[in-house]
């Protein structure tokens, strides 16, 4: 099995771009005076190619699976907090439960391969949802070999896409849970994006520093025992986690379908980063919620190029920074939309510099 | 005439802090994991005084007026643009009128002596309201003498005090707009912080290099002319501005109900700073919801050991910034409410570290 990569055209366009930045310059405030907000808005426009963007039915993917490495020591959590999170993200007490509830944010939660399978259940109109799209019960332990065969890989990565194309709205942020894969993510980050392994290995749910360095250790042997696994696919299936190639494949989706996606941290990052890798206009598309405060998330976002909204120290995971950073993209469109221009105000511009 | 400032005890309260500390510590997330939304977490609940904490009502209070120093050319817009920017707010099309009505602020628009008074009108239900406080049509020029006499400057925060009693809920969000008034919070940020006139001195609404060299050449002759004026209310009189004044008097009646006061960027954080001077225990009411790209805002937050919410690079002010972290406010009582603990969810803790 092999899957076919969604074609990405770059959304560049001069004459948008161009009619975008005079709306944001003559807004009634002074040139640049809404920083950060005001790429926002320009970014947010050149998605969803809109002078007047407008979100809908924002979607919250949350894709869970366990990991081999898991049995490695690599956590300071037991595999079996992956499934007991996911029962709580559905049971509506998880961070990301709540936040999705505040911001009307529609909740799935995709078994993309947790060890203990997650019961199917029927969902009350509004909650969260429960997708199966269960690759195996876990992946193998990376340290010894593949994290999963290239079939297993292209499966998940067919399951995000498949996934996003059942969702609607023109807004995906992505979350995702599963005890060691900060693991994965730092084994990718070290492969595809040439960080030394030092720089992408961090505390994940809060090892200590001898901890970090048992952590430090079996990644090493995980990069030694794949040292062939150098091309995007094969790194991935190699070195990453259901969830990841997963949400890998959810992000190729969205992108072609000119969806806004809405990154999260350090694992989610990850799932960006294989996907920019294997088409980089993906990366058009993404907005960085947060710089989380797992190490290695700098390095990612530097590698991307990328520039956050928040910055505060959040380190969980799930989507939860996804999810605190939506109301800026809804305030960024609003603000396009709705924000008086000098003329149509009747102010006066600047008499002076 | 003189100001009784309200008496402003401190909110410690060790064992309700242990309470929330506790109750932070065992939801479903690694210990810390919520990053900087947990210590705001944590100040919501001391300042209401509760381990279930719940924002409502929440008022933007945005008081606006004109300053004697704008003729000086210390700022690229001319005076004019107060009065046009507060018919602006009113009529829904500024940046702070849009964010408001995104997150279902009450928005207040207060003329505390704005050169050209805004005439009164009919407001519809849950339009913005405008109040009339106005001391006189702006202020004097402070770089010939006191920007306003000691009983100009008591009425002003008098009626910052009788604005807040008059506002239901429990925060106030903080905002405002004047023609010159960085020039008043750089002076009073020289004055009562001590920070150099060169560091308090920044663009503005959009000063280059040599416009920003004037209004410091400007604002040295201010402090120069005023320079007795050292203790807190008689630096507001000599420096401040009407709506800083105002601002200063709703802070401290905000804070003497134990209401969450937050704070917007560097003109508002001046108010904090006048409040703070004259009741210290104001500090512990405040959220500081962004550092502001306008250059004095680092050294007003240092003075104050504040630690923002965003730093998105605005500078723009009329409580944008503080519309715009109002979520975070939100979504940190939430999480504090509905946030599932370990126990009550059935998720393992940590097996190792």
């Amino acid at each position: 099995m092999t899957i076919a990569i969604p074609e990405i055209p770059s959304i560049d366009d001069a004459a948008l771009t161009a009619r975008l930045q005079h709306l944001i310059d003559h807004k009634t405030k002074p040139l640049g005076a809404l920083g950060r907000l005001e790429r926002l808005m320009l970014r947010l426009g050149q998605i969803l190619g809109s002078e007047a963007p407008a979100l809908h039915a924002p979607q919250m993917l949350v894709c869970a699976a366990d990991h081999g490495l898991a049995a490695r020591g690599v956590s300071a959590y037991p595999s079996d907090v992956t499934w007991q999170m996911v029962e709580n993200f559905l049971a509506g007490g998880a961070a990301v439960s709540v936040l999705a509830r505040q911001h009307g944010l529609q909740l799935t939660v995709a078994d993309c391969g947790v060890a203990r399978a997650i019961p199917a259940r029927e969902a009350e109109p509004g909650a969260p949802l429960l997708l199966c799209c269960r690759i195996a019960a876990g992946t193998q332990d990376a340290s010894l070999g593949p994290a999963m065969s290239a079939t297993q890989c292209s499966e998940a990565l067919h399951n995000g896409v498949t996934i996003v194309r059942g969702l609607p709205g023109n807004v995906l942020l992505l979350g995702e849970m599963g005890i060691g894969n900060t693991s994965a993510a730092s084994l990718l980050l070290a492969r595809l994006a040439g960080v030394p392994l030092e720089d992408c290995v961090g505390a994940g749910t809060g090892l200590d520093a001898a901890g970090i360095a048992r952590k430090r250790a079996v990644l090493q042997q995980a990069l030694d025992a794949n040292a062939g696994a150098t091309e995007p696919l094969a790194a991935l299936a190699a070195l990453g986690g259901f969830e990841v190639a997963t949400l890998a494949g959810a992000v190729l989706q969205a992108a072609a379908e000119r969806r806004v996606i809405v990154v999260d941290g350090f694992i989610t990052s990850a799932a960006v980063l294989v996907a920019a890798r294997l088409a980089p206009h993906v990366r058009q598309r993404c907005v960085f919620a947060h710089r989380s405060g797992e190490r290695g998330h700098a390095f990612m976002l530097e590698a991307m190029e990328a520039e956050p909204l928040l910055d505060l120290g959040l380190r969980l995971g799930e989507g939860s920074g996804a999810a605190l950073a939506w109301p800026l993209l809804d305030s960024a469109c609003r603000v396009l939309r709705e924000m008086a221009s000098f003329e149509s105000a009747g102010v006066a511009g600047p008499s002076m510099s």
